[in-house]
């Protein structure tokens, strides 16, 4: 599972809150104390769940966690509860449930995506794309994994996937030569080439790629490459990517891709996240 | 205009690049150059594009802007042009299109439901909530000022907002007294408070709250305490919030809100940014 | 209240003692454990005691507080009391006792100044400006905080203040013309403007501005203003600011100023904070 | 010199504006442009001003230099002029003349301190110590420079200053004992102790410490301690410190001292830095 | 290759000069200037030189390049030259010597083995481990593709390596129901074992992995498993790990490893740089 | 002793563990736990022991200590044990494993070669020079103070020492003049400078500096340099600086020097610590 740091948790409290809390101080809530619930508004895929927990003991609460991410949680069904002074749950409150809001959405339309795609295919991966919002690349990961898919690659530095855009710049290789030198430059690594035809697909996996990337063929044309390539000798995988959901995840998967790579589920919308106060009576009333 | 510093752009691209572009390297590109096109795939509110140019910059590209973030492009309309070495051209790339195309979504989003609003009342305010992805707060207050809109609240620490959770805490207070400590201790700020009734908006405003934000009202509802209000001596502003979308922001508008309060445009879909590559061929060619 | 995260407090040690406490080490007290007590040396509105404590323990030390920042202090009163190892103590001794001495001072002149203002005008307000220290803004709202103010801006980000530098660059436009733009553009902030003379204060009353910022009034000229103004049908909020302190503050309250910004606090000398060491004979006495 | 880095100032910069400039965005002067002038109010050994003009330029104007930090400038003498956008110019505006400000008092404040002392002792040393305001150690360790005098210690890391407070955790151990023992092993240190009576101050000598921190003598009792050392084979250095200030620092350099080590420009008024604006009408005027 | 951002080099230089030069400062050399020239004193393969050149870019100097990470340069070869004033020479000159120097010095132990692997085996690939000094990592990356070879694995959020401490935690299972769900969990990626003798290494194999990481084995060993492995269907790739150096690494290869795992270049000597000055005596010269 | 922070070491396991731990997440090992011992593979004087231990607890283990950084341990000794679940320990191992074997080694060197050194001179104090891997100071600092030395210098901040490339600045000053000068300003400072020959060595003794750096000389040199240092009245400390290494350490020591200063430790090979995992049969057996 990938773990937040305190520092990184802080950061996001601190840009909700730099200084104090400007209204809970005014009305003199110190003295105030009780309990803050979230539970899920509807059925959904929780992530950043621990995140969220942690982030609300840095604002000063103490919280139980009812909900791990990446369970598979129906309506109502609770996810936490933070208890201690007002000011500590009015603090991390729209924090936390903003985390597990947007980023639950994330995790569920992954998961929705995995199992139209499993239904089809029952060992078929989903991959998550790099296109997350710039800078928060291990918040989109962790909520990937929680959606249960893994992450195409994290970003350029730890894989190789060859791109038209960089076929133009070497005019005159062949795909042999370039599988050839990649090969023997990065043989730990799994060689990937992005194909836009039939043809191009079927020309990369006979110079020795291992994984063509399809972008943006249909479930359709994926069925013709996946039976060409079926023919071949020690065939590489066949990536579908470029539009791939929820709606065509099965279809994709039932035309034989062995990989859907999908940007789909970072628009997906929040999942909503219900919270709701109880005041502790015990603790001191604030008087204005 | 809120400006990006170095730091912030270079953490971005750090978060895709922590160490190199594997795939370039191997491939041995670094004597090519060429050109690299952004456009507006269809029409759109660009944001972020002063951001991204310089990120394309960081990276060592040379930039011109075709457009400037906030514009009213067409399909088609190109935003930037970036050139320079192979590399730096690969390197920048996806983050800077993806930061591009997540934030013009969002101002894109943010610009229809101004103008959608303003089509029924010209001088309405609308106003994004802090509910975006916890972390990107300014890109989401630089995408939301480029879609025509001002920020809600920055966070926690500059607003007055007493929700009704802040009110459970103080069991025997009165509004009266509520909003004349908070008048008295915080004169320099407008004092608002979130109701979810009719009779609490009433309340609210004989009270003498300066904003009203009523959470999840209809259009109609909203009608009716606008029109209940327009009566009372000094009225406040009123404030819809709550579900407010582009669909809806007109008859919101109509119904005599002053202000629109919407987290709607955080959850837009990104909007296409095409790029195209340009191959210099001056430049010495990579061999194998 | 405004709350520090570890690592703001980590950074300040650091600060201090980036690597070891070389007199501590060389003299090889590892092994010696004592008690540190800070107290009051005179009378004193102490400010970051808990943050100055939780420094103390990132240190090594266990820490009880006898006093919270804000409270009113008599010469001697006990503040804190850290217990532990000889080296954790003197690591963190001077740096937290410079935390606590500097920001008191500056609690201590607000309170001074809040006392003053409030004998003549029992709800006025206190603000103190954004000419704190650069980069020490957050320790500053929070002595600005302990001493019964509040923070006039937080920067640049959250308010409107007009100066007359930014109508310099709007030379046609009339003071209605702008109060009348900023309304509609941010109804959700009180617009403020500041005046040098009682012929601008009034003009932009009349425009509809909130909050009028007398900037160097003396505190006659504010009476006569407050008079001016007092006539007006919605009066403006009149702020007296510029050279403000202790010794006018209750003139300026007498003569009618709402609120009273001031950075005089700023440059008070700090509280002198008494700390006294107490060995404790049962730890191990180091050997030289 | 001392010298800031980008990532520094901008931090200075972000603490203030963290996302835009709210009046002048909402005013739309954008397309204005100008000159802002800062001069010296009165006569000031100006501070930080390469700092200042660094981070006017990130901002983003273009600025000229008219004075060094540490120059001995007479009132109204020019100090800096930063030409560019009205947003540029507002941006950074009060950020760097505070930074001036503030970190001049503390260069004047020095450079007052020094020339009292030199009067009588054209070789003294002044030395500001670590107590400045947390987390500012290097712009205090700058303007220190700047007024003329060196950092007594920077911290706890670099230097053997030994205090009653250690001596106490070392009951059984004898002057000699532990100025050998520090001897020993920080060779390339000078061993200062802290003492609080005549007696100590011989004893330390005696015991070989290299210089003698006379923590609150009076004048006379440094001339008399500085007597007594006179006739000391290799008598260590004299540094009298604890309310040092430019009231006293004559007389304690005609007693004798060596060194005066002073918190007291830390407490220091800011200098004021007089800021006028140049409209540019060239520039495209803004419109409403 | 691998970039480095200004934020980090300058973090470089902040750590040896964290406040001013003060002995440059002492002696009052400001006004003097020069020119610093790096050469290499004995043969050697050059890393961080570009981060090296805009370290003293960043410390105040102009730089030119003679070499390239990377090269392979004779003894007295030129390596850059800088030229500035006499403080930014002096401030930038040990850090950016050191970085060339310690970096060289394990890029040169790189090509040393990449060389004696080759001279054996032409296409075998050399990687370099994830041990370098913790908090090194970039740096490290970028000295091993200096020297020639690439990184065996970043760390451990983007391979798969499976240890025989994972094993333990999984008495049960067998390598083939490992290997089944590794390749179905991650298909994209190469699947990698390390194995501490010949009967692990042929299980392995035969279950499927893809990379036998051989730890610890002869070259003789490795020559016998790379035989057995030879009449393997779709035979896994075979790394040489622990204990690979310089004097072995032609063994290694020619015994038939595909790749040679080492941690060796890590604690190669540093490479010494000579560094020579030039004073420019058209500048003015300090006065004392 | 020097601390590391929490913040600090999160930053070592960020580096390697940016997300998760792939290989141990796709294996399920979230169920299982164990213990994981670290101890000594031959006779080691380890560093980073506490830093490594509480980077573990970081990780998520619980960890007990056997020794201490600057312990002297025989082959096989243990020196810490690390309990907690599977993912925690398989996070944190090689970090914490590397950050001590790497120290450790520098730590050893550093022992041994004050231990020859003092095997001819009981008193001579060892100094660890700034050349270590630039970004890593304070480690370095930490391993050195293991070792049984002191940091030569922190950086250029905080000592004087003067190097022939200072002096061909100062073409006309004579060394008397610099001297009086730099005690002038500098009087807490020792004055040190570095010399290439006798004669400048004798020249630097008679103008006043407080510690000669004898820079490549041999033990022989020192030797003659020793006697006629030792004529001289208040003859100053003599340092051999330049090859300085466990070899000729004790010949140095003999030769008369004062202080050793090296850089040899820091390219001393690591210390290998063995690490053996005992599985926690109790705990849930992960299934495939």
């Amino acid at each position: 599972m990938i773990c937040f740091f305190d520092s990184e948790l802080e950061r996001l409290l601190a840009d909700d809150v730099p200084f104090g809390d400007l209204t809970t101080d005014q009305l003199g809530l110190a003295g105030a104390a009780g309990r803050m619930d979230f539970s899920a508004r509807g059925a959904m895929v929780p992530a950043l769940v621990e995140a969220a927990a942690r982030l609300l003991e840095l604002a000063g609460a103490k919280v139980a966690l009812s909900a791990r991410s990446g369970d598979a949680l129906a309506a109502g069904a609770p996810i936490l509860s933070a208890q201690g002074p007002a000011p500590a749950l009015l603090r991390g409150w729209k924090v936390a449930q903003t985390l597990i809001e947007i980023w639950s959405g994330v995790a569920s339309a992954t998961r929705d995506i995995v199992e139209e795609a499993r239904a089809a295919s029952p060992d078929i991966c989903v991959a998550g794309t790099r296109k997350n919002t710039p800078g928060t690349k291990k918040f989109a990961a962790a909520a990937v994994e929680s959606g249960g898919a893994v992450m195409h690659r994290l970003g350029l530095s730890e894989t190789i996937l060859v791109f038209p855009e960089h076929l133009a710049f070497l005019p005159g290789a062949s795909l042999e030569e370039i599988a050839t030198k990649l090969r023997r430059q990065s043989p730990e690594k799994k060689l990937a080439i992005e194909v836009k035809s039939h043809d191009q697909a079927l020309a990369a996996a006979r110079a020795g790629f291992h994984l063509i990337q399809a972008e943006k063929f249909s479930p359709a044309e994926i069925a013709r490459l996946a039976g060409a390539l079926r023919g071949l000798h020690g065939r590489p995988l066949l990536a579908a990517a470029g539009g791939v959901k929820r709606d065509n995840a099965r279809a994709y998967a039932e035309a034989g891709a062995d990989i859907l790579v999908t940007s789909a589920p970072y628009s997906a919308a929040p999942k909503d996240v219900a919270v709701s106060f109880v005041v502790d009576c015990q603790a001191s009333t604030p008087k204005l």
